[in-house]
């Protein structure tokens, strides 16, 4: 196709927003830009967004080689996300016609996604649907998810970066616990991501160094979660350290796949008000830690920071998301659809990667899991062969662009209407 | 007194840890080895530690400027510390007895106390105790703690990097609740440290620039929190903005003194197993917007990464820390005793500030709040004269030494044992 015939491009984000889906959102627009598309559309809130008509041209929000920067090093999601599931085409085929309906108005040649396993969905089915219909809009998928569980690419964009907030923080609850003595030892339980994948709170053990322990045990949803074994377990490492501090995954289940979390809220605690009151794996689990062994404990939960903190991005990851995100637009221009870009690791030291292009057929709703033998036989913590993974995943820094002592985002004109 | 008469040196540390305590310690150990001491002992978990005849010889630790630069960049407490408060002098003439026995048997001639409240505390009484018995030892306190709630001073080392970090956090906490859309609109409750001081909670309001909102209300503990007001304050604001960041202190507390947490374990909520669950400040209050108001809400608790978080540290804090160790170390040198170094501040903008000593027995126990004037009148926000006062502490950064991603710490060697 000869450059005068391109013309235009449209983006979305979708799913749980990282500290490096923008740097993709970068990386489409630049090689948009680079290879004589007109104009890049954003899907304001995605494909949801997009069926009611909310959409910005980027070249007004991404207008200097500085804003561009400043995207990469701007967390959460610049577009808006959504967590919208397209149905099946033959149980609403009114919902394509109207997307490319809309498609068709905007000119539109290039239709890229940034998201997870939903997201991919999206890509299939809109891809499946231009080759039913004719249409020569090109669909592809560009990875994204700090939960870093999607098939068939080595690593996902967003983890490296959430990872080594993890490890950083990790590190640092670690050694705030070393400072105040305590009559029986102290527990502190850190409550990381993951609802079934265990690859954030594995890397807790990222902490582990020549100058710190890491954390005492680390708890996957891989695996069952014994409550017994687990109060077992820490009463005897009390004997040996006075400081214990011990990683859970959110998704934490017992055998009989009852999450953690939920036998916390299983009675109904009501306060006097009438109102139910919640509590969290972490917290659950520190009330019956102080109960069974009588020990000071504290709750600490990431939360939103550990996919949010782009001041403690990893370069590895930004440069990647970026690249990634070229990469989609690349592909769409030269011809494919219905397809995901993957990473595919060369080697793991020194560190190299690429990208291909996957059918997203063979990737849809399907869950990559830390493999077993990545984590040791009693299921409390993981081996050496997880560290080489994920490594290299967080080396370097993203300097954050410093104003006034706080690190500068893009900001996104008019947000409170357009999001 | 000439240099060939100098004995040696003890330093401890007090309260709670910061990320800014061990370059104090650093300071310290610089002055007194540039002054001509010959040994610089490190008291382990402070006072009480130093009773069970705990201490190290810190130039085993800090060998070289290396080590200095990774012991500046090290959160929590090198030596660890504790919450010992010495009886009063008529009340326990042993203890006083045992702490100089001590003293005297480490031939110290300067005895530096890096902490708060409890920390001047001590520094009064011994210096005290010294005068009286005729003693030579020179007792000097080095400020510090994340709350800034030191009377005289006009902060204190460790809060300017607690602000920087919270400042940053809240920014990204924001960010991250644009991204998806939710139906009723969603509330993010922040607790911030701070049981009296609302200092850190503040802090919240550096998020707001040109590029970024600020948090949309923020509670502290100096004022009353009225739990019918706040639901309707956040009821108005969710009509106008579908996505609300909200800061409170964790001592917020009721027109009769109740801590909000309290309320929110008022009622013995006790599970299935007979444990009681506990619960804070910002899921309380995030429980009763779920059912007062219907939307969603997220309990966001920054926990002990506020005072830990070396990764974010302000470089103004660390340098002042720094220099106020090492001012506390000349003060002693000088023949100063029963003092505190105190930071006093010559200009806003551009910045400038430098330290005096003050008579300890007008600092201990006195505890400083936020100026009702900074406060606006309605009670939930801070004004712009607090902005001024606590931009010049945030501003710039102290790169950690990254190995293999993540920052490197000192190393306490025999930690376990030590501490």
């Amino acid at each position: 196709m000869s450059k005068k015939d391109k013309r235009n491009v449209i983006v979305g984000q979708s799913g749980g927003p990282t500290a490096a889906i923008n740097s993709s959102l970068a990386g489409v627009y630049r090689t948009a830009k680079d290879r004589g598309y007109k104009k890049v559309y954003g899907m304001i809130h995605g494909i949801q967004g997009l069926l009611e008509g909310r959409y910005i041209d980027l070249s007004e929000h991404i207008r200097t080689g500085l804003d561009a920067e400043l995207l990469k090093r701007t967390p959460s999601a610049y577009l808006g996300t959504c967590r919208y599931k397209l149905p099946s085409i033959s149980d609403d085929r009114g919902v394509y016609e109207n997307i490319f309906k809309i498609l068709e108005d905007l000119q539109i040649d290039c239709f890229i996604y940034i998201g997870g396993n939903d997201s991919m969905d999206t890509i299939k089915k809109l891809s499946d649907y231009a080759i039913i219909t004719g249409s020569e809009i090109r669909f592809v998928g560009c990875p994204k998810t700090i939960d870093n569980d999607l098939a068939l690419t080595d690593h996902t964009p967003g983890y490296g970066s959430a990872a080594k907030y993890i490890g950083t923080s990790v590190k640092e609850i670690i050694r705030d616990g070393w400072a105040l003595e305590t009559t029986n030892g102290q527990i502190l339980v850190v409550e990381i991501m993951g609802r079934n994948a265990g690859w954030l709170t594995a890397a807790a053990a990222l902490s582990k160094g020549e100058d710190c322990d890491g954390p005492d045990a680390i708890y996957l949803p891989e695996l069952d979660f014994d409550i017994d074994k687990f109060v077992k377990k820490c009463k005897e490492m009390l004997k040996k350290k006075r400081s214990i501090v011990v990683a859970v995954s959110e998704g934490i289940h017992t055998k009989d796949g009852t999450y953690i979390s939920e036998l916390g809220n299983a009675t109904e605690y009501v306060d006097a008000f009438g109102h139910k009151q919640l509590t969290g794996t972490a917290r659950y689990l520190c009330n019956i830690l102080s109960a069974e062994i009588g020990c000071k404990t504290r709750a600490i939960e990431l939360s939103t920071l550990q996919r949010a903190a782009s001041h403690c991005a990893s370069r590895v990851d930004i440069l990647e998301a970026y690249e990634v995100g070229g990469a989609a637009m690349k592909a769409a221009d030269e011809g494919d659809t219905g397809k995901m870009v993957v990473i595919q690791r060369l080697s793991d030291d020194p560190y190299q990667a690429g990208t291909e292009v996957k059918d997203v057929h063979k990737i849809a709703n399907d869950e990559r899991l830390v493999p077993r033998d990545w984590i040791t036989k009693d299921g409390t913590y993981v081996t050496n062969e997880f560290l080489t993974y994920v490594r290299p995943l967080i080396q370097g820094d993203v300097a954050p662009i410093m104003v006034d002592g706080i690190p500068r985002h893009l900001y996104v004109p008019g947000y409170q209407e357009l999001l």
